[in-house]
C-alpha cells in the first residue's frame, strides 16, 4: 500500500474480539495519512454472474468522493456498474448481517413457510441491520440501497447459500456443528450471528432475527419454540 | 358504510383519469366524517398462503391510529401478523406501482440476466417507488417497510407473477397486446405503468425503470435497446 493508490475493501465482517468491521481494522493498522484511501465495495454481486458479464450493480464508498469516484472509475464495464457513497460504515455493515438473516430464512424454509414469510423475514431484518448501522454512524438510506436491501436480497432469496443450508439444518433440529461437519465448510453466518449479537448487545440495538437466530445456534432452543416467540412478539407499529 | 366501522382497503392501484390512488378515490366518495374509518391493508400477502395458515405480516394504515389498531385487532391471528402505520399514502403507493417492477424483472430474466441483475433493480425499483410516494406526501420510511419493500421482494422474486410473465413476453419481441391475448387476461402492470408514469411525468418524478417499462409497453422501442439505456446512464452517486 502507497499514496495514491485506494485500498478497496472487498471482505465483509465483524471481528469477533474486537467487534471492529473491516474498513476500522484497516484504518487501526494503516498509518493516518493512508485513511483516506481506503473503500468499500459491496452489493449483489454472485462472482460467477460478473465473470460471465451478466448486469451487476454495487456500491463503492470512500469518505472521500475522488477516492471513491476513482475506484468507480476503474471498475465500470459496460455490464458492471458502481455508484458512489461517502457511507463507508453503511455500506459495509449490510454485507456482515445478511449471513444472520439468510440463516433465518433458512429456518423459514425448513419449518415449511412460505413466501410471504420469507418476504417479511427479509423486511424485518432490513429495519434492524439498518438499526445497528445507524447506531455505528451509518446513513439509514445507505441500507435501502444496493449493499443493504440488494445485498440482502440476493443471499436471501438464493439457494445456493450455504447460511440458508444451516438454517434448514437448524429446523430440522441438529445443531450448528452437525450441520457445519456435513458441509463441510463454514458458512459465514454462522460467525456473524455471534459478533453481530455481541456488537447488538454491546450498543443496546434491539435485533430480534439476530436474536433468535443466536439462540439456536448457541444456546439449544428448539426452533419452532423460537419463531414462535418471534412472531408472536406483542402486535405493534411498524417502526 | 356507517360511523364505527373501519372502511379497509386491500386493492391498490392509479386511477388512469383522476391519478387518484384508492384511498383518495374513497375518500372522493365519502363524506368527510367518514374519512377517519379508513383504512389501508398491504404488505407480501399470497392469499393462498394466508388461507393456509402460514405465517404473514402486512402494514396496516389509516390517519386515526386507534382505527389502525382496531383493524389491527380484527385480523391478528396467530400466524397474521398487522403492523399499524398512520402513513395511508405511503401503505399503498407500494402497491401500486410494485407490478411495473415486476414487469422489469420479466424483461430482465427474458434478456437472459441474472440474480445479481434481479436484485438490483428490486433496490433501483424501490428507490423510484419512494420518491414517487415522498412527493405524493408520504414518509420514506413506510417504503421500506411490508407494504413497500417487503411486497415488491414478493412479487419480483414469484414467478407465478403474471406480470412477470408480460415482461418475458415484451423481452421476446412481443407487443403488449400479444402478450394480453397469450395469457387470456390483464396483467395490472400493464396499466400501473401508465398510471405510475403519467403521475411520475405530472409531479416531475424521476422513475427510469417505470419510464423504461412504459416506453416498451407502449412506444414500441427494442428491450435490447431500452435496457442499455437504463444500464449505460451516466455512472453517479447511488442517490
Amino acid at each position: 500500500v502507497h499514496a495514491g493508490t485506494p485500498v478497496v475493501c472487498v471482505a465483509k465482517g465483524i471481528e469477533l474480539e474486537t467487534l471492529m468491521t473491516m474498513s476500522e481494522v484497516i484504518e487501526d493498522v494503516l498509518p493516518v495519512p493512508l485513511h483516506p484511501y481506503v473503500a468499500v465495495m459491496s452489493g449483489p454481486s454472485f462472482a460467477k454472474e460478473v465473470a460471465k458479464g451478466l448486469p451487476t450493480a454495487v456500491t463503492v464508498a470512500a469518505r472521500w468522493e475522488r477516492i471513491a469516484r476513482q475506484v468507480q472509475d476503474a471498475f465500470h464495464t459496460k455490464t458492471f456498474r458502481p455508484y458512489t457513497s461517502a457511507d463507508v460504515m453503511g455500506c459495509e455493515i449490510g454485507g456482515c448481517v445478511k449471513n444472520v438473516v439468510a440463516i433465518a430464512a433458512g429456518i423459514s424454509d425448513g419449518l415449511g413457510f412460505g413466501a410471504n414469510a420469507l418476504a417479511a423475514l427479509i423486511t424485518r431484518g432490513l429495519v434492524e441491520i439498518t438499526r445497528l448501522a445507524v447506531r455505528k454512524g451509518a446513513n439509514p438510506l445507505t441500507l435501502s440501497g444496493l449493499s443493504g436491501l440488494g445485498d440482502l436480497v440476493l443471499t436471501c432469496e438464493s439457494d445456493l447459500s450455504r447460511n440458508r443450508t444451516v438454517g434448514r439444518g437448524l429446523a430440522a433440529g441438529k445443531t450448528a456443528d452437525e450441520i457445519q461437519r456435513e458441509l463441510g465448510q463454514v458458512a459465514e453466518g454462522v460467525r456473524n450471528a455471534r459478533s453481530a449479537h455481541e456488537l447488538a448487545r454491546r450498543l443496546e440495538v434491539e435485533m430480534p432475527i439476530t436474536e433468535t437466530v443466536h439462540r439456536l445456534l448457541y444456546e439449544n432452543v428448539s426452533p419452532r419454540e423460537a419463531v414462535t416467540t418471534l412472531m408472536m412478539r406483542e402486535t405493534k407499529p411498524e417502526r
